[in-house]
């Protein structure tokens, strides 16, 4: 069977290997912010339909650079203490297993970025992964003893390096300059729409 | 005289007739946030000697634009209601006067950017911008009535906005390509380092 698009985006569904990633299932709890609320904040980062055209393509192009780009990413902070503590041990030293266990989950983070239509289920996984790099959840995944909480100031920088440092990994299709620039500004819009929504657990309700 | 690059960053400072522009007064509190969390911050985005240069001269080319550059932006929030509600009146008419007040504030702002050195005069002046945003400090300095605080997620939702539209105003000046992309990574990793300062405010000390 000739596979079309659409398997494709079935395939990238077929994710119950990976462990921990409960997306879609009643595991993961509602999340506060309402599909009004989403649609508002699509706005606000002025992504529409042309954006999510755009971010299909850049899909195409990062899927299969998915691992690389989580392992450029991983690099970047294993480089900073102050990034690398959050990964790391209690006692500050590597924890191997934890980045082994966390890895899949984020590479998937790239597909579905990409791929998944934003409706509630997406939704809720992002209330979901918000928590996960709270107090309130981290560490709990995968039964890992590291730093309990990572700072909103660092998943606020790192956004940076998760933006810009896709751009070169766009090219790799041989689109050109436009196309690219296409690509990369969806991917930036669709990253601080993300990024927007982790930030909730972060501020009181009034107040996020 | 032939005026220098040099003196062209001084007259920059020459910003005494902006009202409410208190950068570099006694009327600004301290930061919280020491110089060493913002060298930790500029590490995250990324930020080196290298973006600095590049940061420079994205601001050579942004200069003259920076009045076109917000009012651009104001047209996307003028467009939005959910957005421009901040700076309308509490009857939620616009406000002419807010607006006139608070523009050179903003056009300068895209030329600090750029141009100020990232020393503790500009950290505190973030937390100030920050405050400003929030129910802390948001209308009192042009002494208006309005909404009196703008939610985390538009803040973080804009800056998707304030990153992205700025990219064909870099082409202003006949760049190569190259030359617009390290502009601009440069200008998108300094809006991520002022919107991360400004986020403070927004989170317990603890979980900032």
């Amino acid at each position: 069977m000739v596979q079309t698009s659409t398997d494709v985006r079935t395939t990238a569904w077929s994710t119950t290997t990976i462990a921990g990633y409960t997306y879609g299932t009643s595991d993961v709890p509602p999340s506060p912010v309402s599909l009004g609320d989403l649609d508002l904040l699509k706005q606000s980062v002025l992504f529409g339909p042309e954006e999510e055209d755009w971010l299909r393509r850049a899909g195409e192009v990062l899927d299969e650079q998915a691992e690389a780009l989580v392992d450029h990413w991983r690099g970047i902070i294993a480089a900073q203490p102050h990034l690398s503590i959050y990964s790391a041990g209690l006692d500050g030293q590597p924890n191997p297993a934890y980045g082994a266990a966390s890895k899949p989950r984020f590479v998937q983070w790239v597909r579905d970025v990409c791929r998944r239509p934003y409706d509630q289920d997406w939704l809720d996984y992002q209330h979901e992964i918000g928590l996960r790099h709270t107090r309130a959840k981290k560490n709990r995944t995968d039964g890992v003893e590291s730093a309990p909480h990572i700072p909103l100031r660092y998943l606020l920088s790192f956004t940076a390096v998760i933006m810009t440092t896709t751009k070169p990994f766009l090219t790799a299709r041989g689109h050109t300059v436009a196309e690219v620039d296409r690509m990369y500004d969806a991917w930036c819009k669709a990253v601080m729409l993300h990024v927007t929504l982790w930030a909730e657990p972060y501020a009181s309700p009034e107040d996020w």
